[in-house]
Protein backbone atom coordinates (compact mmCIF):
# COMPACT_ATOMS: atom_id res chain seq x y z
CA UNK A 1 0.00 0.00 0.00
CA UNK A 2 1.35 3.52 -1.29
CA UNK A 3 2.27 6.34 1.35
CA UNK A 4 -0.85 8.57 3.05
CA UNK A 5 -1.00 11.73 4.04
CA UNK A 6 -3.60 11.54 5.93
CA UNK A 7 -3.84 10.87 9.35
CA UNK A 8 -4.34 7.23 10.06
CA UNK A 9 -7.20 6.07 11.77
CA UNK A 10 -8.17 2.92 13.35
CA UNK A 11 -11.47 2.58 11.27
CA UNK A 12 -12.81 -0.63 10.25
CA UNK A 13 -13.03 -1.51 6.45
CA UNK A 14 -17.04 -0.88 6.45
CA UNK A 15 -16.72 2.54 8.39
CA UNK A 16 -13.53 3.45 5.96
CA UNK A 17 -16.24 2.52 2.88
CA UNK A 18 -18.52 4.90 4.26
CA UNK A 19 -16.13 7.34 5.11
CA UNK A 20 -15.06 7.39 1.52
CA UNK A 21 -18.48 7.20 -0.03
CA UNK A 22 -18.95 10.86 2.72
CA UNK A 23 -16.43 11.55 0.68
CA UNK A 24 -17.75 11.04 -2.83
CA UNK A 25 -20.78 12.86 -2.10
CA UNK A 26 -18.59 15.84 -1.34
CA UNK A 27 -17.35 15.79 -4.83
CA UNK A 28 -20.18 15.08 -6.51
CA UNK A 29 -22.10 18.10 -5.43
CA UNK A 30 -20.00 20.40 -7.27
CA UNK A 31 -19.46 17.99 -10.04
CA UNK A 32 -20.82 15.63 -12.93
CA UNK A 33 -20.20 11.98 -12.56
CA UNK A 34 -18.72 11.89 -15.54
CA UNK A 35 -15.78 14.06 -13.63
CA UNK A 36 -15.96 12.06 -10.94
CA UNK A 37 -13.40 9.68 -11.22
CA UNK A 38 -11.81 6.52 -8.64
CA UNK A 39 -8.29 8.64 -9.61
CA UNK A 40 -9.72 11.80 -8.21
CA UNK A 41 -11.19 10.45 -4.94
CA UNK A 42 -7.83 8.69 -4.39
CA UNK A 43 -5.73 12.07 -4.24
CA UNK A 44 -9.02 13.96 -2.31
CA UNK A 45 -9.09 10.80 0.14
CA UNK A 46 -5.10 10.77 0.10
CA UNK A 47 -5.19 6.55 -0.79
CA UNK A 48 -4.03 5.03 -3.62
CA UNK A 49 -6.37 4.11 -6.33
CA UNK A 50 -5.96 -0.43 -6.16
CA UNK A 51 -7.05 0.57 -2.75
CA UNK A 52 -9.97 2.34 -4.09
CA UNK A 53 -10.61 -0.46 -6.23
CA UNK A 54 -11.17 -2.93 -3.91
CA UNK A 55 -13.74 -0.97 -1.99
CA UNK A 56 -15.60 -0.22 -5.04
CA UNK A 57 -14.78 -2.72 -7.77
CA UNK A 58 -15.09 -0.42 -10.55
CA UNK A 59 -16.14 2.91 -11.79
CA UNK A 60 -19.46 2.12 -12.60
CA UNK A 61 -20.05 0.73 -9.09
CA UNK A 62 -18.37 3.63 -7.39
CA UNK A 63 -20.96 5.51 -9.02
CA UNK A 64 -23.68 3.32 -8.35
CA UNK A 65 -22.55 3.45 -4.40
CA UNK A 66 -21.44 7.26 -4.22
CA UNK A 67 -25.37 7.76 -6.46
CA UNK A 68 -27.37 5.75 -3.81
CA UNK A 69 -25.55 7.30 -0.71
CA UNK A 70 -26.64 10.96 -2.02
CA UNK A 71 -30.20 9.55 -2.75
CA UNK A 72 -30.41 8.17 0.89
CA UNK A 73 -28.96 11.72 1.98
CA UNK A 74 -31.51 13.82 -0.14
CA UNK A 75 -34.55 11.40 1.56
CA UNK A 76 -33.12 12.28 4.93
CA UNK A 77 -32.61 15.66 4.54
CA UNK A 78 -35.83 16.35 3.41
CA UNK A 79 -37.89 14.45 6.28
CA UNK A 80 -40.82 16.94 7.10
CA UNK A 81 -40.89 17.87 11.49
CA UNK A 82 -42.52 15.29 13.07
CA UNK A 83 -45.77 17.81 14.18
CA UNK A 84 -46.97 21.44 13.21
CA UNK A 85 -49.36 22.49 10.03
CA UNK A 86 -49.48 20.23 7.35
CA UNK A 87 -49.00 22.91 4.82
CA UNK A 88 -46.01 24.41 6.76
CA UNK A 89 -44.23 21.16 7.21
CA UNK A 90 -44.22 20.44 3.39
CA UNK A 91 -43.21 23.55 2.77
CA UNK A 92 -39.96 22.91 4.95
CA UNK A 93 -39.38 19.81 3.60
CA UNK A 94 -39.53 21.93 -0.13
CA UNK A 95 -37.16 23.83 1.31
CA UNK A 96 -34.67 21.03 2.15
CA UNK A 97 -35.13 19.62 -1.06
CA UNK A 98 -34.64 23.18 -2.96
CA UNK A 99 -31.29 23.85 -0.77
CA UNK A 100 -30.26 20.54 -1.41
CA UNK A 101 -30.26 20.85 -4.99
CA UNK A 102 -28.84 24.16 -4.72
CA UNK A 103 -26.33 22.83 -2.68
CA UNK A 104 -25.47 19.57 -4.81
CA UNK A 105 -26.32 21.34 -8.28
CA UNK A 106 -23.71 19.72 -10.88
CA UNK A 107 -24.32 16.27 -9.21
CA UNK A 108 -28.05 16.47 -8.92
CA UNK A 109 -28.04 17.75 -12.75
CA UNK A 110 -25.90 14.96 -13.98
CA UNK A 111 -27.85 12.17 -11.82
CA UNK A 112 -31.16 13.71 -13.72
CA UNK A 113 -29.05 13.22 -16.81
CA UNK A 114 -28.25 9.86 -16.32
CA UNK A 115 -31.20 8.57 -15.46
CA UNK A 116 -33.27 10.03 -18.23
CA UNK A 117 -30.41 9.13 -20.90
CA UNK A 118 -30.50 5.71 -20.19
CA UNK A 119 -28.43 4.39 -17.63
CA UNK A 120 -30.90 1.90 -15.96
CA UNK A 121 -28.92 1.52 -12.38
CA UNK A 122 -29.20 5.20 -11.84
CA UNK A 123 -32.20 5.41 -13.30
CA UNK A 124 -33.56 3.05 -10.72
CA UNK A 125 -31.86 4.66 -7.89
CA UNK A 126 -33.26 7.92 -9.02
CA UNK A 127 -36.87 6.30 -8.88
CA UNK A 128 -36.36 4.83 -6.00
CA UNK A 129 -35.55 8.00 -4.53
CA UNK A 130 -38.69 9.68 -6.14
CA UNK A 131 -41.32 7.37 -5.06
CA UNK A 132 -39.63 7.58 -1.23
CA UNK A 133 -40.29 11.11 -1.62
CA UNK A 134 -43.90 10.86 -2.81
CA UNK A 135 -44.98 8.35 -0.62
CA UNK A 136 -44.49 10.80 1.86
CA UNK A 137 -47.79 12.81 0.73
CA UNK A 138 -49.84 9.77 1.67
CA UNK A 139 -48.38 8.66 4.80
CA UNK A 140 -48.85 13.01 5.69
CA UNK A 141 -51.51 15.36 5.85
CA UNK A 142 -51.65 18.14 3.13
CA UNK A 143 -55.06 21.24 3.93
CA UNK A 144 -55.73 19.13 7.24
CA UNK A 145 -56.66 16.30 5.21
CA UNK A 146 -55.41 12.93 4.51
CA UNK A 147 -54.75 12.74 0.78
CA UNK A 148 -56.57 9.81 -0.41
CA UNK A 149 -54.35 6.97 -2.31
CA UNK A 150 -56.08 5.84 -5.26
CA UNK A 151 -54.32 5.60 -9.34
CA UNK A 152 -55.57 9.34 -9.47
CA UNK A 153 -53.96 10.71 -7.00
CA UNK A 154 -50.50 8.83 -7.16
CA UNK A 155 -50.11 9.75 -10.75
CA UNK A 156 -51.40 13.22 -9.85
CA UNK A 157 -48.28 13.28 -7.06
CA UNK A 158 -46.03 11.94 -9.70
CA UNK A 159 -46.44 14.76 -11.77
CA UNK A 160 -46.69 17.11 -9.24
CA UNK A 161 -42.99 15.85 -8.28
CA UNK A 162 -41.85 16.04 -11.88
CA UNK A 163 -43.03 19.71 -11.93
CA UNK A 164 -41.28 20.34 -8.64
CA UNK A 165 -38.10 19.30 -10.00
CA UNK A 166 -38.51 21.12 -13.36
CA UNK A 167 -39.70 24.36 -10.97
CA UNK A 168 -36.26 24.01 -8.75
CA UNK A 169 -33.57 23.17 -12.11
CA UNK A 170 -35.71 26.21 -13.93
CA UNK A 171 -35.35 28.53 -10.69
CA UNK A 172 -31.32 27.83 -10.08
CA UNK A 173 -30.84 28.38 -13.59
CA UNK A 174 -32.89 31.74 -13.84
CA UNK A 175 -34.12 33.32 -10.84
CA UNK A 176 -35.04 36.52 -11.56
CA UNK A 177 -38.18 38.19 -10.74
CA UNK A 178 -39.08 34.72 -8.76
CA UNK A 179 -37.94 35.31 -4.68
CA UNK A 180 -36.97 31.49 -2.60
CA UNK A 181 -40.30 32.32 -0.74
CA UNK A 182 -42.29 32.48 -3.58
CA UNK A 183 -40.73 29.46 -5.14
CA UNK A 184 -41.53 27.41 -2.05
CA UNK A 185 -44.94 28.75 -1.53
CA UNK A 186 -45.91 27.79 -5.24
CA UNK A 187 -44.46 24.21 -5.09
CA UNK A 188 -46.35 23.59 -1.22
CA UNK A 189 -49.48 24.90 -2.25
CA UNK A 190 -49.98 23.28 -5.84
CA UNK A 191 -49.95 20.14 -4.19
CA UNK A 192 -53.26 20.61 -2.41
CA UNK A 193 -54.68 22.48 -5.34
CA UNK A 194 -53.48 19.06 -8.18
CA UNK A 195 -55.37 16.73 -5.55
CA UNK A 196 -58.21 19.40 -5.63
CA UNK A 197 -58.16 19.34 -9.71
CA UNK A 198 -57.80 15.61 -9.42
CA UNK A 199 -60.91 15.18 -7.27
CA UNK A 200 -62.95 17.13 -9.96
CA UNK A 201 -66.15 16.59 -11.93
CA UNK A 202 -65.81 13.09 -12.81
CA UNK A 203 -62.55 12.86 -10.91
CA UNK A 204 -62.22 9.28 -8.72
CA UNK A 205 -60.98 11.02 -5.58
CA UNK A 206 -63.37 12.38 -2.71
CA UNK A 207 -63.32 16.51 -3.07
CA UNK A 208 -62.63 17.83 0.73
CA UNK A 209 -66.49 17.80 2.53
CA UNK B 1 -28.02 5.28 -58.83
CA UNK B 2 -29.62 1.71 -57.46
CA UNK B 3 -32.61 0.69 -59.13
CA UNK B 4 -35.55 1.34 -56.86
CA UNK B 5 -39.07 -0.25 -56.53
CA UNK B 6 -41.16 2.53 -55.92
CA UNK B 7 -43.03 4.70 -58.97
CA UNK B 8 -41.09 7.35 -59.80
CA UNK B 9 -42.84 10.79 -59.37
CA UNK B 10 -41.80 14.03 -60.76
CA UNK B 11 -40.66 15.78 -57.50
CA UNK B 12 -38.41 18.91 -56.79
CA UNK B 13 -35.14 17.69 -54.57
CA UNK B 14 -36.94 19.93 -51.71
CA UNK B 15 -40.30 17.74 -52.36
CA UNK B 16 -38.83 14.63 -52.44
CA UNK B 17 -36.69 15.70 -49.22
CA UNK B 18 -39.57 16.64 -47.26
CA UNK B 19 -41.72 13.32 -48.75
CA UNK B 20 -38.91 10.87 -46.80
CA UNK B 21 -38.67 13.04 -43.50
CA UNK B 22 -42.72 12.31 -43.62
CA UNK B 23 -41.18 8.66 -43.61
CA UNK B 24 -38.27 9.11 -41.26
CA UNK B 25 -40.82 10.58 -38.97
CA UNK B 26 -43.74 8.15 -39.20
CA UNK B 27 -40.53 5.48 -39.10
CA UNK B 28 -39.73 7.30 -35.79
CA UNK B 29 -43.14 6.74 -34.46
CA UNK B 30 -42.70 2.69 -33.42
CA UNK B 31 -38.49 2.93 -32.93
CA UNK B 32 -36.26 5.13 -31.12
CA UNK B 33 -33.90 7.04 -32.63
CA UNK B 34 -31.42 5.11 -32.04
CA UNK B 35 -33.26 2.20 -34.16
CA UNK B 36 -33.96 4.93 -37.08
CA UNK B 37 -31.19 4.56 -39.41
CA UNK B 38 -30.50 5.60 -42.51
CA UNK B 39 -30.20 1.80 -44.25
CA UNK B 40 -34.22 1.72 -42.55
CA UNK B 41 -34.88 4.69 -44.49
CA UNK B 42 -33.42 3.54 -47.61
CA UNK B 43 -35.05 0.20 -47.48
CA UNK B 44 -38.55 1.89 -46.59
CA UNK B 45 -37.89 3.93 -49.34
CA UNK B 46 -36.84 2.19 -51.96
CA UNK B 47 -33.81 4.32 -52.53
CA UNK B 48 -30.39 3.72 -52.51
CA UNK B 49 -28.24 4.98 -49.14
CA UNK B 50 -25.94 7.30 -51.07
CA UNK B 51 -28.91 9.73 -52.30
CA UNK B 52 -30.14 9.41 -48.52
CA UNK B 53 -26.66 10.80 -47.71
CA UNK B 54 -26.71 13.21 -50.08
CA UNK B 55 -29.94 14.72 -49.00
CA UNK B 56 -29.05 14.65 -45.26
CA UNK B 57 -25.28 14.44 -44.80
CA UNK B 58 -24.92 11.90 -42.19
CA UNK B 59 -27.14 10.03 -39.32
CA UNK B 60 -26.60 12.47 -37.07
CA UNK B 61 -28.40 15.24 -39.40
CA UNK B 62 -30.79 12.62 -40.46
CA UNK B 63 -31.71 13.07 -36.79
CA UNK B 64 -32.19 16.38 -36.45
CA UNK B 65 -34.01 16.82 -39.31
CA UNK B 66 -36.53 14.14 -38.80
CA UNK B 67 -37.09 15.45 -34.85
CA UNK B 68 -37.23 18.77 -36.13
CA UNK B 69 -40.21 17.44 -38.24
CA UNK B 70 -41.73 15.60 -35.90
CA UNK B 71 -41.69 18.81 -33.18
CA UNK B 72 -43.05 20.88 -36.17
CA UNK B 73 -45.99 18.07 -36.58
CA UNK B 74 -46.61 18.28 -32.34
CA UNK B 75 -47.03 21.72 -32.43
CA UNK B 76 -49.12 21.87 -35.57
CA UNK B 77 -51.29 19.02 -34.26
CA UNK B 78 -51.85 20.78 -30.83
CA UNK B 79 -53.02 23.79 -32.26
CA UNK B 80 -56.10 25.07 -29.87
CA UNK B 81 -59.48 25.56 -31.67
CA UNK B 82 -59.78 29.41 -32.69
CA UNK B 83 -62.96 29.52 -30.58
CA UNK B 84 -64.58 28.39 -27.58
CA UNK B 85 -64.61 28.34 -23.98
CA UNK B 86 -60.84 28.56 -22.75
CA UNK B 87 -60.96 25.48 -21.26
CA UNK B 88 -62.49 23.27 -23.38
CA UNK B 89 -59.57 24.57 -25.78
CA UNK B 90 -57.24 24.04 -23.69
CA UNK B 91 -58.50 20.85 -23.50
CA UNK B 92 -58.79 19.84 -27.04
CA UNK B 93 -55.10 20.67 -27.24
CA UNK B 94 -53.98 18.61 -24.17
CA UNK B 95 -56.45 15.27 -26.26
CA UNK B 96 -54.11 16.32 -28.95
CA UNK B 97 -51.23 16.09 -27.05
CA UNK B 98 -52.07 13.33 -25.66
CA UNK B 99 -52.87 11.17 -28.98
CA UNK B 100 -49.90 12.31 -30.14
CA UNK B 101 -47.71 11.01 -27.38
CA UNK B 102 -49.59 7.77 -27.80
CA UNK B 103 -49.27 7.31 -31.67
CA UNK B 104 -45.77 7.90 -31.57
CA UNK B 105 -44.88 7.06 -28.31
CA UNK B 106 -41.17 5.26 -29.00
CA UNK B 107 -40.07 7.89 -30.15
CA UNK B 108 -41.22 10.62 -27.87
CA UNK B 109 -39.76 8.55 -25.75
CA UNK B 110 -36.57 8.34 -27.29
CA UNK B 111 -36.35 12.22 -28.19
CA UNK B 112 -37.17 12.85 -24.23
CA UNK B 113 -34.55 10.42 -23.58
CA UNK B 114 -31.96 11.84 -25.88
CA UNK B 115 -32.65 15.55 -24.89
CA UNK B 116 -32.67 15.11 -21.32
CA UNK B 117 -29.21 12.83 -21.52
CA UNK B 118 -27.19 15.62 -23.25
CA UNK B 119 -27.62 15.71 -26.80
CA UNK B 120 -27.50 19.25 -27.46
CA UNK B 121 -28.79 19.64 -30.79
CA UNK B 122 -31.64 17.52 -29.87
CA UNK B 123 -32.27 19.02 -27.01
CA UNK B 124 -32.20 22.40 -28.39
CA UNK B 125 -34.94 21.26 -30.71
CA UNK B 126 -36.65 20.00 -27.79
CA UNK B 127 -36.77 23.08 -26.06
CA UNK B 128 -37.83 25.19 -28.95
CA UNK B 129 -41.28 22.96 -29.43
CA UNK B 130 -41.87 23.47 -25.34
CA UNK B 131 -41.29 26.35 -25.87
CA UNK B 132 -43.72 26.78 -28.35
CA UNK B 133 -45.58 24.83 -26.79
CA UNK B 134 -45.59 26.96 -23.23
CA UNK B 135 -46.18 30.32 -24.97
CA UNK B 136 -49.91 29.40 -26.05
CA UNK B 137 -50.76 29.83 -22.59
CA UNK B 138 -49.62 33.50 -22.59
CA UNK B 139 -51.53 33.91 -25.90
CA UNK B 140 -54.56 32.70 -25.20
CA UNK B 141 -57.51 32.77 -21.86
CA UNK B 142 -57.75 30.84 -19.09
CA UNK B 143 -60.86 30.47 -17.09
CA UNK B 144 -61.84 33.35 -19.05
CA UNK B 145 -58.63 35.87 -17.85
CA UNK B 146 -55.32 35.95 -19.77
CA UNK B 147 -53.13 34.15 -17.71
CA UNK B 148 -50.57 37.31 -16.63
CA UNK B 149 -47.10 37.08 -18.06
CA UNK B 150 -44.70 37.37 -15.11
CA UNK B 151 -41.70 35.53 -13.79
CA UNK B 152 -43.46 33.86 -11.43
CA UNK B 153 -46.16 32.17 -13.96
CA UNK B 154 -43.57 32.20 -17.06
CA UNK B 155 -41.93 29.17 -14.33
CA UNK B 156 -44.84 27.56 -13.92
CA UNK B 157 -46.10 27.42 -16.54
CA UNK B 158 -42.90 25.66 -17.34
CA UNK B 159 -43.10 23.22 -14.25
CA UNK B 160 -47.19 22.24 -15.23
CA UNK B 161 -45.57 21.24 -18.73
CA UNK B 162 -42.78 19.30 -17.30
CA UNK B 163 -46.03 17.70 -15.38
CA UNK B 164 -48.33 17.36 -18.53
CA UNK B 165 -45.50 15.12 -20.16
CA UNK B 166 -45.01 13.22 -16.86
CA UNK B 167 -48.37 12.66 -16.44
CA UNK B 168 -48.73 11.25 -20.39
CA UNK B 169 -45.87 9.42 -19.66
CA UNK B 170 -46.61 7.26 -16.61
CA UNK B 171 -50.08 6.90 -17.92
CA UNK B 172 -49.33 5.29 -20.89
CA UNK B 173 -46.80 3.32 -18.88
CA UNK B 174 -49.71 2.12 -16.28
CA UNK B 175 -53.10 3.64 -17.04
CA UNK B 176 -54.96 1.16 -15.03
CA UNK B 177 -57.49 2.95 -12.96
CA UNK B 178 -57.32 6.36 -14.69
CA UNK B 179 -59.74 7.06 -17.57
CA UNK B 180 -58.37 9.25 -20.70
CA UNK B 181 -60.74 11.47 -19.76
CA UNK B 182 -59.86 11.62 -15.91
CA UNK B 183 -56.33 12.28 -16.82
CA UNK B 184 -57.16 15.28 -19.28
CA UNK B 185 -58.99 16.54 -17.09
CA UNK B 186 -56.62 16.60 -14.82
CA UNK B 187 -54.17 17.94 -17.16
CA UNK B 188 -56.32 20.86 -18.00
CA UNK B 189 -57.98 21.44 -14.15
CA UNK B 190 -54.36 21.99 -13.08
CA UNK B 191 -53.47 25.27 -15.14
CA UNK B 192 -55.96 27.46 -13.96
CA UNK B 193 -55.37 26.00 -10.57
CA UNK B 194 -51.64 26.49 -10.54
CA UNK B 195 -51.54 30.04 -11.75
CA UNK B 196 -54.00 30.39 -8.46
CA UNK B 197 -51.20 28.66 -6.50
CA UNK B 198 -48.40 31.11 -8.01
CA UNK B 199 -50.43 34.30 -7.21
CA UNK B 200 -51.04 33.29 -3.56
CA UNK B 201 -50.74 35.80 -0.39
CA UNK B 202 -47.29 37.44 -1.80
CA UNK B 203 -47.10 35.91 -5.24
CA UNK B 204 -46.09 38.99 -7.95
CA UNK B 205 -49.06 37.62 -9.94
CA UNK B 206 -52.27 39.43 -9.48
CA UNK B 207 -54.93 37.18 -8.50
CA UNK B 208 -58.23 37.04 -9.90
CA UNK B 209 -60.31 40.19 -8.89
Amino acid sequence: MSQTTTPRTRLSPEQRREQLLDLGVRLLATRSLDELSIDLLAEEAGISRGLLYHYFGNKHDFHVAVVRRAADDLIAKTAPPASGDPLQRLLVSLAAYLDYVVDNHEGYLSLVKAAAGGNDTLREIYEEARSALNRRVFDDEVRGEIVPDTPATRLVVRGWSAMVEELVLSWIEDPRGVSRDQLLEVMAASLPALVEAAAGPTGSTPGPA
